[in-house]
């Protein structure tokens, strides 16, 4: 089993680190957080510098994974073309054009594929990880034209080892995507929160389900929430510009003829659609990692929606919705 | 305890008349839906023809509660002002000034006071109510000018009877917080369940939390979302500009500089103003239902948060958050 080596040990890289040792690996981690660099200590687990850290994954061949704040990664990247400019790296940030565009500039020699564990983000720091916050959780690696398909495969090792199953997705179609199911329903939440607590003490003791489920993530702290948004810039503003028009239709249509039909049913076709996803059929595919193709045949599988759940040596192990069945 | 008279038995109705026959009081309903009706007359309770309804509530000087679709209000209260056209009437539409201005046109010889209980809407019919549908919940009855006291009373003693908090303000009041807390929710549902099925298997299959419970209302059947957003036009026309405002806001942000602060700030503040309203300690006030200013006095309860508990003869128990307090 491969090595691994955590720079950045927050939720996402502390879970990891946790994780790798639980799944019975080497691993070590390094981190520019004092606190967290204490308390992965005090938890048992090897903290060390980043140059040493570094230094260590070029002597075992290990997998590096940058965990760090994605205005944090052209500084380690720098770092990594200095001491390991040849290693086996990927990352959890939760953009990937923009990590994947750092790479090319800042390491361009490294053996790279992008990865998005896609798991909670609500606490931070090593104290809220665990070694199960990725069980069953989608866990993207990306397929580009230049992935590195020795380190595609581990870092998709490494993700289901971590108990996650693999989307393999490129980098733009994740962003677009991520774009639509993650960053709008924050910029919808926070939107729907202000104009709910506009309506004074009188709106909020009357809010009941639909507005504390529609504004539960801003719970979570503003900085999270900018950095995973504002790193999104392009696609983000795709998605809002589609929100823009479906909510001026309603307005127009609520305004004009006073009917909400169109707006609510396109909106119960699509929740009906997220729950006939989660509750499909799947067929088992296996696809040949020493195919020419085999990052589009892998591309291909993640616009289906479907997922790598294994690897029989060469053989990816993958289950696709059946579309055909209920 | 006053006796019932229920006209409607869907989820709401049906669940009025089985809380005031637990609650100790004599109760019957009567409803244009076969199904409702056979299910309601199996599990034991009295179940009769509209007019006979009403004529037993004259005789009784029974609370009459409307519990149809807004739609056939008008239908229902036509037959009101013939059969009992000074009675005890309330309703629990979960709009408020439409079923006014039809209580004027219609029944306007009848004592009667609005109401609407903040209680569940996903599912329909005799069959999703209960006992316990209201117990805990918000139940606003009205205070707008006209309102007669001697309904309010009688509908404020039925939602403490069903184990509900009562939550004076007037309907205009009610109208524009639900808009906001209730029908922007479902439109912004609406949208962000549009917009990510627009992103294909792909984005569903990547969908977690934040989409998840963004979304969550829009598996209620439309009919009902439908009802409820256009019954409320007028109000929920406001609401949807302020959040397009908003949304532009986000966007041009976005677009210009990047930079979502004000947007995300704003919604974190929001739905902490939520969460420190519902941790909120309270002061007990008492009201004295025999002043010549009580509906304005309960008003201002409603509009500072506050609830009706209980009664104590002529005196009202109102607990109203202490905003000093954290």
């Amino acid at each position: 089993m491969r090595s691994v080596c955590v720079i950045g040990l927050g939720l996402i890289g502390g879970s990891v680190l946790r994780a790798a040792v639980g799944a019975g690996r080497t691993a070590w981690g390094a981190t520019a957080s004092e606190p967290d660099a204490e308390a992965a200590a005090a938890s048992g687990f090897s903290v060390v510098a980043l140059e040493d850290a570094l230094r260590r994954a070029v002597a075992e061949d290990a997998l590096v994974v940058v965990a760090v704040p994605l205005t944090a990664v052209d500084q380690v990247l720098r770092k990594v073309a200095e001491v390991a400019p040849e290693c086996l790296l990927t990352d959890v940030v939760s953009v990937k054009t923009p990590v994947a565009e750092a790479v090319s500039r800042y390491a361009p020699t490294v053996r790279y594929a992008g990865g998005h564990p896609m798991a909670g983000t609500s606490s931070s720091g090593w104290s809220a990880g665990s070694a199960e916050l990725f069980q069953g959780a989608a866990w993207v690696v990306t397929t580009d034209d230049d992935t590195d398909l020795a380190a595609w495969r581990a870092a998709a090792d490494l993700a289901l080892d971590c108990g996650a199953h693999v989307v393999p997705v490129s980098s733009g179609e994740h962003d677009a995507a991520v774009a639509r199911i993650s960053h709008l329903p924050h910029v919808l939440a926070a939107v729907l929160a202000a104009c709910g607590a506009d309506g004074g003490p009188l709106a909020l003791s009357l809010a009941a389900g639909s507005f504390g489920d529609g504004t539960r993530v801003m719970g979570t702290r503003p900085e999270l929430v900018l950095a995973m948004c504002e790193g999104n810039r392009a696609a983000l503003l795709d998605a809002v510009d589609e929100a823009l028009g479906r909510l001026g239709a309603a307005r127009g249509a609520l305004a004009s003829t006073g009917a909400l039909r169109a707006t609510v049913q396109a909106g119960h076709e699509g929740r009906a659609a997220l729950d006939a996803r989660r509750g499909a059929k799947s067929i088992r595919v296996m696809v040949d990692l020493e195919d020419g193709d085999v990052l589009e045949e892998l591309s291909l599988i993640g616009a289906d929606g479907g997922r790598i759940v294994g690897f029989d040596g060469a053989m990816a192990i993958a289950d696709v919705p059946n579309t055909a069945s209920p």
